[in-house]
């Protein structure tokens, strides 16, 4: 193996530079030339590969975003576009790719394992909501900084002893919501994966008033309506004046935590020393903490993501009563 | 005099408690006692009067939000409310006031004087919208807070080669959205007190992308419209794909940056020196960036804020052509 | 069960006070009163036993410290003294006891249990070094805080091509400079766990930057030596002008992260739930990312507390050759 | 005018980078091209030109230290260098220079001026020390930096009712020293300008205590002594137990206020316009708030920088007594 290419996928998430810049080294401590494609799967169709050196990255690996830049670019899906890019790649000597994104990004990199030319995906989404692994590489960026927004929005909310519905992201897992809910001590969370009972929620913060707090929260993961829609419901039940907050795209950037930066660190280093191996049609993961790998069929196939309930159990058993 | 009471009123904005910390401090230092009217205007009215003291307020001055709570109390416009405003303070030893709060809350202090009980106003609001003075306290942490929101979604407007529009607050004022445009880069300021060209700021954002900027973004005052509307119209002339967002509520809260801190403090411990000296009717802020006292008639009446035109003007001749 | 207290001890460290809230709400949610021993051990000692409300604890979630304060009472070991502070709780009508700290604080712990006094441990300590658990409540706010410290001084660094040693906590543990290290794209780091090699450091550092890094960083345990100590020893082994930076004291605070929040809640519910259920004599921690408990006196006598070698090595392997 | 150069000199501080990036945009609005001179007065000798664009700068704008580099260079003193410098200057088809930097750096600039070459001063220096303006880039940034490593060592100190003094950047200039200490509530801020009394600082930390204050805090300049002597002449008149802190090189990163992004970009913009206009020996910097111009050998060699009296006078008569 002589040269590998590394792109980024989907939404950008915090972390996917320190992914980069792990697989850059690695190959470089294993004599391997690195290439970017830029735009993602967009670049591998049009040949748009550009050196990777240690300057650059070891800048990129405190930023947010991605400096590989990503685009929409769904007819991927086509095989001939796919066999485009596999000839682009040879035409430029590459030997095996590295993907860092979503699940829909692994189906790209199965593919071209399927058609023979190697690819290993990373998990990079701000959300947490693949199969398999326990965790995503910018979930820990994009939870804390929504904590902090929560946090500024909490003074406000004290100052005039208000109730706040505060939308996070997520797609359509409750991860982000619970963890965040937790952390921001959540009158209550709303997800997807729960039911929720308005008259049930419009009572414990009124308990929890009645004991003394200055002012109540409920943090609502995107997947089960805006903040707008779920404002007016409440309202109506619980005769409540509430204000809604979208946190929308300030939890994609910021640099990233320490978390992300090492577990990106790990699985980009990871991913080179796998493709060197001979390993294909897989991605990296954490499971119990660890470094784990999970074939990309079978595990998108036949699992579903899990969201931890233990925390969403512990919200409901943490308010006045 | 022997005992003052301050009382925060209006729209919390960090450093309020900084404000509220030096009256205390100070008063403590001439030898006089402090009581925290709690709500505003309302805790006078029911005589919500409460002891304060240094281990409180060594803490809050940290904080953002308003220990002292803020509510809405509009029936202060009645004579008799006030009348009974005064009775309360009579009746708990209190013998002049310090409101720290946006330009209404200057005129509740104002009826009070002319009531015969003195009463001194702080500006403590995140717009910077007051007639006088260059600056009110919670200006600098809000647009700082905005900045680093902006700086977040920069990562991501540029990760994907994004228009973005942000829309902040400042009410009918630009100020907030001219410092934040600036300090942000933005390729755009659209604020209440300029007319905005659709077609000029379009040609300004291609011209910037022709000059390698892989990001776009219009900083918007919420004066003007909001960020919804406002793409709308700029999709219609541009034909760009845009994203909108709403910063809303994280700006207005958060630790207080050194400068709300500082000159919270001084006009603080300045407000008690001038009562002390017998003055009232008055309200302290920035000239030429050292303290001053303005008339609360005079200045509400004759004067109107001023927006500074050297960034607005700043920003249109940064961009490439 | 009618009373339980709670305290905190050892160093400071940011998400007891999440451990705190957790432990009040979960008590009142069953019906169970809580009181806090101020100033750790002392407080049982002497009595300082004070009733925590929702209010003062729903602030405290957000903040760093242990708003319970802590203090050195090294008395405590003596037999007679943790006599007199079962006798107060007792006194005071306390059934059982939460400790928020250190393995020193969970020997305390220990002693009232076996003395017949319940009393369960919450690992709290930004080191990170206790046997058993993977993870401290702290370390997480403590790492991230150090590596934004890092951050700012990599500006500087860059700025003036300099190479720096940025000594950080840990104690006799080195999981805190590893976890920074790699995040922070160390070119060596430095802990007690592993021997060092100042010829092989001075050679990664002359290869990263013939690779073209315009910066260096050395990140080191204070479990090792101190800063100032190794920059002696570096500078004479390389040649190398070299700034030395201790990050001191500015590491332990700030307002805890996600991660700390939610398992200091995690923690403080399932600690109130175990004392219910008779248990006593553990504490509590995390294995493979999920609650786990363990017995102090086969845990802190027969196991040690291991680093990670994972993240040490990964980082020997992202250097240039 | 054809072709400017910019640069940075002495050490770096947040802002530079905005300072270029206007210096940039602004003559790219007027048609004219710019280079960097990478590494300060060193670069112009070597001839170290390099070009700057639109994108490169649009990031750097949100960075702390100077993308432009900076380095060392005593010998720019000797004439031959600086008519080496202007030779290189011209042989690159420059016309004129704008330096970021402190007064040594605008002495550099004046040299070249009186040698034919014009060249104009931007205050880059997070120390506020130059005589003239009340404002230099990179304090601000600088100030709250520092403001929130304190924030999070108070956490510390409240949670063992501790004393710290904590030295703080500022060369011979007491400013930033007292801008923090004000806006962290410092119980005594010890500066070059003004003598210090250990027994009054021992009182009023006594007087506060007495007060309810759970922490105290000195806030001292490094231009009067280090931290850790100035806690053992303090230990030894109060028979406190102390901890020092020294904030260091964390100071002087990290990304840029809005102010110093603001006032940085006005300058940057100002100084391309004054060298149209046919200006040089000068530099820019703020009276009463407003942009102004300064000669630099009139500015530097008749007036002293002034720390502002109002604050340090502020601090004392907030303590308790």
């Amino acid at each position: 193996m002589k040269r590998i290419a590394v792109l980024t996928s989907g939404g950008d998430a915090p972390g996917m530079n320190a992914a980069v810049r792990a697989v850059v080294e690695r190959s470089l401590h294993h004599g391997i030339e690195v290439v970017g494609a830029y735009y993602g799967f967009k670049g591998l169709y049009e040949g748009d590969f550009r050196p990777l050196d240690v300057a650059t990255c070891s800048h990129a690996l405190r930023r947010g975003g991605t400096f590989l830049y990503s685009a929409r670019f769904p007819e991927f899906k086509e095989p001939e576009i796919q066999e485009k890019a596999i000839e682009q790649m040879k035409a430029h000597g590459i030997d095996a790719l590295v993907v860092v994104g979503g699940d829909g990004s692994f189906t790209g990199a199965l593919k071209l394992t399927q058609k023979g030319f190697p690819a290993i995906g990373i998990p990079g989404t701000i959300d947490n909501d693949i199969a398999g692994t326990e965790y995503t590489i910018g979930f820990d960026t994009a939870v804390n900084v929504a904590l902090d927004a929560i946090d500024k929005i909490t003074d406000t909310a004290s100052s005039h002893n208000r109730t706040f519905i505060v939308e996070v992201m997520g797609r359509h897992a409750g991860d982000m919501a619970s963890w965040i809910g937790v952390a921001a001590g959540a009158d209550a969370i709303v997800i997807p994966e729960e039911a929720y009972d308005l008259k049930a929620i419009a009572e414990t913060i009124a308990a929890n008033r009645r004991a003394g707090k200055d002012h109540s929260l409920i943090v609502l993961a995107e997947g089960v309506m805006t903040a707008a829609q779920f404002r007016k419901e409440y309202e109506a039940v619980s005769g409540d004046d509430v204000r809604d907050v979208t946190l929308s795209h300030i939890q994609r950037g910021g640099n990233p935590t320490v978390r992300d930066r090492v577990f990106a660190s790990l699985m980009g280093a990871k991913a080179v020393d796998l493709l060197l191996e001979g390993q294909a049609g897989i991605f990296l993961g954490l499971k119990n903490e660890q470094l784990a790998t999970f074939d990309i069929v079978e595990t998108l196939t036949k699992e579903k993501h899990q969201v931890r309930r233990d925390l969403y159990e512990l919200n409901q058993g943490l308010s006045a009563k």
